[in-house]
């Protein structure tokens, strides 16, 4: 089968005043052993920093990368120069996507006035929208209150996120980006709240699609109350880990396909980080590990499961990935002229996942104990066998910036539909 | 039957430079004339200014009324002072409800950091919240691209707040009442994507209530479009006038019961007034009139048609409105100890509905030429015969200030449900 | 507040070969004891049965009542005799609903094609329908299943009747009432499905009610997993009780209205009538309990838990009722001129619900071992004092017939909207 | 791109008293001038004629045709040897669908005792059940209604088969499917009621598949209304047309993947034939054309309008069939090893649909008239040039009977997953 796309790593990010444990190499190359061929991350500017300038320095970071990788990149403030960053990004460097964290105030937080015209600036130029749906604003308020009601520990963080949260911010931005007319990808869709409104929008005929990650199918909010701190701790990311009823409503998403896609949302952070936040959870770095982990996870709990077939898993560890970031069928596909990313997939394999035996530069694993039946044997990258019966061959740097173009035909789509709806003045 | 209340007028509003033309006197002589014998009118503060101020303004100016009144008080800014007033308000003063307006940015817009603690501070108090619901930056850029675009009439009106705008409002909205765990009312709901939200979050067992307007239920959104240009400016108002399926679907939700109260959002602006915004639709002030004929509107096209039953029809008049603001069964019901606020209805009485015939303030009637079948013969308020057979017997200033005490009923519930969900820390 | 009204109940009803152990006298005196002080039983016709002759054997059997009653009249087949009796009892004998078992194949199900006739004559004769929503095919074929797997024990139950079976049939009924135009109300919704079919077409603007039993707020379906076979039997009731998630979806559809009224299905087999179905769960005699308890559990869970309020709790077990079913404000008020059937509620009041103290004709009670808080220290039936701290004070043959009136307000305003959709044919 | 493959066709079919004018030679031809190079037609059984022996028939009449073509079959009444036909079918014949027709009460309808057990042994068979929806009960009685009310025209035909009756039909097929827990595909929906029951069974996981005619995509309900009768009754088919907003909503289930076949449910009566129901609407038999122009139609009015992209339009017209009925990737991809089913398609070439120059063997197109841009310009077939710049080169017979395979992998997932809900006896 053709090889994982994970279109939702972050790779040695800078967050929260430390920096993922887990580099473009290391993370590649887990990616690697289990299955993945690409991975899309993210370059994500401080506020007033140049979109360029942050590009560059991704770019830097990641050619180590043994694996293909592209960026999503994150619009995080606005002005007229981020507009033409934006329009060179498009037009020279092969970004597609964007992307909008709507929670994390003070800080990324695109509030709707940023919103709206870089929603607009994307349509102009044919590149999708994504959006972390969270309202930052209610998570903000919600910590603060918690805190004050003296709850510090790591069961806070899923309390000051309910799922009322993140299905606000998914609302609003599928309506902002009804009103403007571009297509909209969620990423890590983690509560029925938010997959409600994402279904609803596609029965509407609109363009929005939704990225579920392997944690929020498996794992539930339980995890955060857990009597070890550390354990609490390193399961603490954005959105959390939710109640059993949301994981059911996640697997229906996918099975309906109105979500289309899985990821991981990769973002390491060993337990010394995590105890930046250990007399207050807000200050606990978000992030889970899961690359190495996704496909064999997906394909236990989907495939053996009777959840999906094997077509729907291959589709969502990869085709709909490359169709809707517009790399399709050069990644994706096993055809002709495709590039040789390739999986061979044992399902009769298993083995139990574990931290001391992952090869995720982490400490912890949330999958830790979990039997696994149907893994890759070989994994071929770029034409070359990089993982084979449990050795991993990998080549530092051999991995390729993959550029995507943009006006994906959903544009041309959008294009022609908008053109039959333009408002005309009266003449009085 | 009990004498109409209209939950939602703006008597002589200062707004967008101008001050609407129907006075207190005036307008709640309008009222009666057409059975409604209250009126639950608005205190809006400009940003920066003392609620309480702005309360006695208000107070002022509403002294003349022949009618019993009330008053809701917007929240448009937030610090330490806000609050304290709002508890002065609530405590002294008998307001129980407060108003968000989360249009109109750059003027009284409520963004997020100012609905979540005002909100919060009006459940601290057990006041109902309430909002207008229509994103102001959607509206702002909008009308910004449509101005760009040379559509300068009124017909970019409507244009400039789409549907969609009002949904994300209100989908907001709702979500910040069910995180807070606060009552919610939806002032004006116009457009089906606002009614879905609301029926939704009633069906999930929130406390969400939503208001239609006559207007909003009998005009649809050509009327922007019409030639003449103070008949098209004459109907623009927020929200604007919608599409017909629109109108079907607020029907539909006084039936269900997902829409409980009808009120006219009475504001009148003459055409010297709307000629403001000649050149610029967004300068157009937003108003239109409908107190002395809601309710023969609603018994023509709703009692008459099939669509309502008598019953309902006092429910949506009076009865409900009533009991959401909590001066139920002193008013809306006919009861021993209840004010003497009646309506004698005859249903067979016709009429013909003109602005040349009217006793509102303004050139203009939004309904002009209906003929409507269901008249109120006469009308008492507060024990006196105010309206008889054609004749308008009003006195200035025989209206009272009707205060409004907190804690309605619901919200012992909601409090009681709090309880039982009331987060804890874990002890490590 | 007004004396509750049970709109579901059937004392010694011949049903499964056997006869319900609770006659009309102690039947309805246990009512009175838990402040319920009118029921609405059934007439049920055995096929081939005229419904004037069904009518007056219960007519019969119910003269010894001691608190007032009605009678739902069932269609179990249908011919032109059918059609006459029906008329006849709406206008002589003050029936205004008529029941449709849409399960209990080869038995009394009422089948598409008697559905249809009996819609179209109630509709005619301003009567309301109703329906026993189960697939009767679906649970006979599901029973056959079962049995034929060794599945022969109250596990059974449950397993035949699955939510889908209710939810089918709700949808069937509603769509039937759709287009003949006739209210419909749903009794004892057990499901989700289900309610969600009434809740859309509520959305919609139909005229659909729903009714909730007591049991299936409360009682989840591991009892028929007990292994006492006794206690398992015990719950045997159609439909049967359900997983919890259900149990949280009836409370929001009391909340938000979707739900109107609250009943018992109150039908009692002792331990040895429910033995006939020792070897095969299909032959266990259908019903349970609850008419003493009803009010008690409802404020208990629903009052003092804040689901609900004082009001919606006045509503839900009475008034509602009273309206469906046209007898307001004879019934469900407290007014000058209203029967006065009158309680007087202790809201500190305590005890422990057990079979050993109620006063129903049956060894075994659903909730036996629940501390309610919130009981019945007074009840007056027909300005009597029945009820008294403790002692019941009733007399055999004191309750009356009531008769309800045709014609509720409901079929005007469908007359009239039916008036406006009236079809025609093209003249060629 | 793929040939299209139009999976509901009636070539020659023997229906209400009547013959289809098209046979299986010219209406192959017909849709190889359209692209379409493969059909799915439907062997018919009358009540209690043997599957097999109508399987035979069907064969015969179908070897003339000039494309490939498969045949789904009917399950018109129920006994152990149609139960065992089934068997046969599948495991020798190569069939892998059956069709239960909800409608046509006093023919073949499939009553719910027939649905039931053909679907439970469809599920044994891995063979996917599918329905035409619509409730035949409520058909026939408003058939009688509107006969006794003078309405003998064409216009009676809509009015008798209203939008609930289709939702009707398929909320209960969809509930049968889940119950048993075999996979459903709803033919011609044409109503947003049946869309939304698919829509809302596919957001909760169930395999339940929607087909779209492209005249319901394009055609009103305003034409059963023509003055003139033989226009009125050349669009006699059932589902009939709708009103406009179904039209809409029928797009959109195509653009969110709710919806993912177009078909055309060609079937031909002429003008002749249909004036056998010009006293009685009832007696028009059912059927209109489509297979030249299915295509070129979708084309005009999904991509070039923006509804579709390209993708979705190879997707929907060829890939989704040959997916779900399991003849992928030999039909309905361009690979190696496919099939040579290729069209080459020129989006500039227009052309004006009409019946005076049409392929098909019919006095009527219910597209007359309209203006296409979108043609194919060569189709080809099994290898062979058979449609050229307007030129057809059809050979009779060259088309082929395939076998379609069963246990698509759809059905490995749904044995694994009720593998995982198997119901146990508890041991008592």
């Amino acid at each position: 089968m053709p090889g994982g796309i994970d279109p939702h790593t972050h790779m040695q990010l800078p967050f929260m005043g430390t920096v993922a444990s887990e580099d473009f190499y290391t993370g590649t190359a887990a990616g690697l052993a289990g299955g993945t061929t690409m991975i899309i991350d993210f370059v994500i500017p401080n506020p007033q920093q140049s979109l360029m300038e942050a590009y560059q320095q991704w770019r830097g970071w990641a050619e180590k990368a043994c694996a293909d990788y592209s960026f999503h990149v994150a619009v995080t403030w606005w002005d007229e120069s981020v507009s033409r960053d934006m329009g060179q990004l498009v037009e020279q460097e092969g970004i597609n996507s964007f992307k909008h964290f709507m929670a994390y105030k003070n800080a990324i937080m695109a509030t709707d006035d940023i919103l709206y015209p870089s929603f607009s600036r994307a349509l102009e130029l044919g590149a999708i929208t994504t959006v972390h749906a969270e309202n930052g604003e209610m998570v903000y308020q919600l910590q603060q209150k918690l805190l004050a009601m003296g709850i510090t520990g790591p069961e806070g963080h899923p309390l000051s996120r309910p799922p009322e949260v993140e299905g606000e911010a998914a609302a609003r931005a599928i309506r902002f980006a009804k009103v403007v007319g571009v297509p909209l990808y969620v990423v890590h869709v983690s509560a029925s709240d938010a997959l409600e409104e994402i279904s609803r929008a596609r029965a509407a005929g609109q363009r929005v699609y939704g990225e579920v990650l392997a944690g929020h199918l498996m794992i539930d909010d339980s995890v955060y109350r857990l009597k070890d701190w550390n354990s609490a701790a390193a399961h603490v990311m954005s959105p959390p880990f939710r109640s059993k009823e949301h994981q059911d409503a996640l697997w229906r998403g996918l099975q309906s396909g109105n979500l289309q896609t899985t990821a991981t949302d990769h973002c390491c952070f060993c337990a010394d980080q995590k105890a930046m936040g250990r007399d207050d959870f807000s200050k606990i770095p978000n992030g889970t590990a899961g690359i190495e982990d996704r496909m064999a996870v997906l394909w236990t709990h989907g495939v053996n499961k009777g959840r999906l077939t094997m077509e729907e898993f291959v589709a969502v560890t990869s085709t709909n990935a490359a169709k809707i970031f517009n790399i399709y069928p050069r990644k994706g596909s096993l055809q002709v002229g495709a590039d040789a990313d390739i999986v061979v997939w044992d399902p009769e394999a298993t083995k139990t996942i574990s931290a001391k035996t992952h090869h995720q530069n982490i400490d912890y694993n949330i999958f830790e104990g979990m039997e696994v039946k149907g893994l890759p044997s070989h994994t071929i990258a770029n034409g070359k066998l990089v993982w084979s019966e449990g050795e991993l061959r990998t080549e530092k740097g051999a991995g390729r910036y993959i550029k995507r173009p943009s006006h994906a035909s959903v544009f041309k789509a959008l294009d022609k539909a908008s053109a039959r709806a333009t408002p005309t003045a009266v003449k009085r």
